[in-house]
């Protein structure tokens, strides 16, 4: 038997009390299976009298994480802060210096300074691992990173807030409109601090983005992740694409293609019928598609104590294995910097308006779309409600631009009131 | 750089082929990701004259794969030929014997011997690894032993075996009895030649043996799996599932209970809105149910060139990485006989009968039920078709044993015709 695997764990919130359980309550469990016991030597937290339903006097208790971070008896230095700078970044650093393996939870971090940091990682010869950093318990990272390695991966698409699809779904099964649902889902403490982090998409494309450098051997480009939130999808909106067979959803997609990468976190309707499309409330689910394997889809929790420790402690059980994969899965400094593509790749669109009681009005938007080059795939004019008629397209595949076109000259028309939707549906 | 990384492939079918195309075509991003160079030195296979869409000349050639195993400039021996004894585990305990690293995608191998091969890759201190052997591409196995390494496992369920979804999910579409669709099956050349290993549900069997000891850190034992196969399906029980808001899976569930280690692979109910229920065709999906993580679900294809070839590349990428996990997840020394459980989990059951034409004769069936101890959640029955009527139940959940006790009990009644069809109802 070798050495126990030392750990300090920073941050003792719901994931890091859930880590501490773990170890303690399946330390024969976790040795039989990776030859070396796990044991906890330190942890750190902003408050020490705060009770964790955790035993943690027999650890060393350090105020600040980068002492933590910087101890003789720390092995591995597990991150549970959060945050993407500050104390976080400066104890991952504070361990990668100290030539301890790290890892950590950390998508905002690892989305804003995951290159710096995983070459730092590769020259102290550490490992920085991010398992539950991406969709909570899913072990996501592992099967793009190891059991997809013989793929060239075509596309990852995934539903990654758990917190935007609870919205998405519980509006329309209630009939409710956003604000209620936005406010429900704060009143159960489902939105972070900042809300925008969740319905803004933010948080959700920082995972994107983490998973889009392992997928495609670019370093982590969050900047160019084009974000789009949930806040303006109305119910209307949910209902009309359940008629047509579709559901919305905060999806983020990442594909290579000719005019570079494209990283998009933004609304899509998807087929109702598919296994994006029948993801109910707060569950994850990302799918994987490579040259070799095909799709690949990967369902569960994305968020919570256990789902959480099970993904940290993936990673954990990984060093103590003494297995050790690069960061995004190939050496950053091999690492190319990514293009990021000018335009998205061409898609079919759902457009909604509310088109005025006039005679030739349709006849109007539908030349306008078809002088910008996008054809009708399916169309329904509903009755008119005082002086407005909703009318839904379908379109045939288009590029966005062409798009855009026909939306600016259709309200030179005259004949739409306000502005209309458009979504993208994703062809899953 | 590392030295190269060499193979050695017994077995050039399908699966093969796809191997050395990827080896062939990816030399650069496979060596991106791992760091070392993957080479194919040498092959074997029955038919050496045959085209297999790949060129082969630059590899020495052994008629026999034993010899293959023994090569010295073989690092690696990739064992693609099939079958449970002959010349698969000849080659492969030859190669072990050489102290090589050993990738198979052979479940009958594994599920037979897979406890004594462990035991001799330990030995010899060499990796034996089989990605490939369960659900295709589906990275389950690393899922399973490093992702939910950090879990209690509590249960694993799949459907694994893609003919048989096939022919359950097209009897449903088209409304063909199984003899038809196992006929269409054969055409298309679903089958395997012994078609007893797909539609008796021991391919997969043997697949749920191998996550069975990965997940209870049991040795396997495919053995004491409750086998029942698909031929005695009809398609009168697919179309009154469906009606109840149930399909019918070939479903592989084990679990560790009380009782012992529970694997059966057998033809269940399971909800239609479930992922399980939502699966069509060929498409394989894995269930891991662990204490912290929750419920995972892994979907993918299960079979074919690309995605079989991607989980053989997985494990040979993780050895060119020079990540070692054992066979089963801990050491196969460590690895307990598993005590077989006697009698499977209580369950709700789907019950279907042809009633006589008597007075009373519902009030029988339903007394008998009771006197056994077995209580109806719902019932229905249909008009009379000449001189019995079809009628259906579906039970609380009872023990198995509890039903059986009632099914003899009504062939004493006399009011029921023939058999009653008696199907498990798994709760997922």
């Amino acid at each position: 038997m070798s050495t126990p695997l030392r750990l300090g764990i920073a941050g003792l919130g719901t994931v890091g009390a859930g880590v501490v359980k773990i170890v303690q309550r399946k330390a024969e469990l976790l040795t039989a299976r990776t030859g070396r016991s796990v044991e906890i030597v330190a942890v750190s937290a902003r408050n020490r009298d705060k009770d964790r339903g955790v035993r943690l006097k027999d650890y060393a208790w350090e105020d600040d994480p980068v002492a933590l971070a910087r101890r003789d008896d720390v092995d591995l230095f597990v991150e549970l802060m959060g945050g993407s700078d500050g104390p976080a970044k400066a104890a991952t650093e504070a361990a990668i210096a100290g030539g301890k393996d790290v890892v950590t939870a950390n998508k905002a971090m690892l989305a804003l300074h995951g290159q710096d940091l995983a070459l730092a990682a590769e020259e102290a010869g550490v490992a920085l691992r991010f398992e539950a950093a991406v969709a909570g318990g899913i072990p996501v990272v592992k099967a793009l990173t190891e059991g997809l390695a013989g793929n060239e991966v075509q596309r990852v698409m995934g539903v990654m807030n758990g917190t935007c699809n609870y919205i998405l779904t519980r509006m329309e099964h209630a009939g409710l409109p956003y604000e209620e649902v936005f406010e429900e889902a704060n009143a159960l403490g489902y939105l972070e601090a900042d809300p925008t982090l969740d319905v803004g998409g933010i948080d959700a494309g920082h995972k994107l983005s983490l998973l889009s450098a392992i997928a495609f051997g670019t370093q982590v480009d969050f900047g160019s992740v084009e974000l789009e939130g949930i806040e303006r999808i109305e119910i209307a909106d949910i209902e009309q694409a359940r008629d047509m067979g579709f559901r919305i959803k905060l999806l983020g997609v990442a594909q290579m293609t000719g005019r570079g990468l494209e990283q998009r976190m933004a609304p899509c309707l998807v087929p109702a019928d598919s296994p994006l499309g029948q993801l109910e409330g707060g569950t994850n689910m990302v799918v994987l598609e490579g040259d070799a394997v095909g799709q690949i889809v990967l369902r569960g929790a994305g968020a919570g104590e256990g789902p959480t420790a099970s993904a940290v402690m993936s990673d954990v059980l990984d060093i103590a294995r003494g297995i050790r994969v690069s960061t995004f899965g190939q050496p950053a400094s091999s690492l190319e910097k990514p293009v990021p593509a000018k335009a998205t790749a061409p898609a079919p669109f759902y457009l909604r308006m509310e088109l005025q009681d006039k005679p030739g009005a349709l006849a109007k938007v539908a030349t306008v779309l078809g002088e910008a080059g996008v054809s009708i795939d399916r169309m329904r004019q509903y009755r008119h409600q005082r002086t407005t008629a909703p009318v839904l397209f379908v379109t045939h595949k288009c590029p966005r631009e062409a798009l855009d076109r026909a939306l600016v000259a259709m309200g030179a028309t005259g004949v739409v009131e306000g502005h209309p939707v458009a979504i993208r549906i994703e062809e899953v």
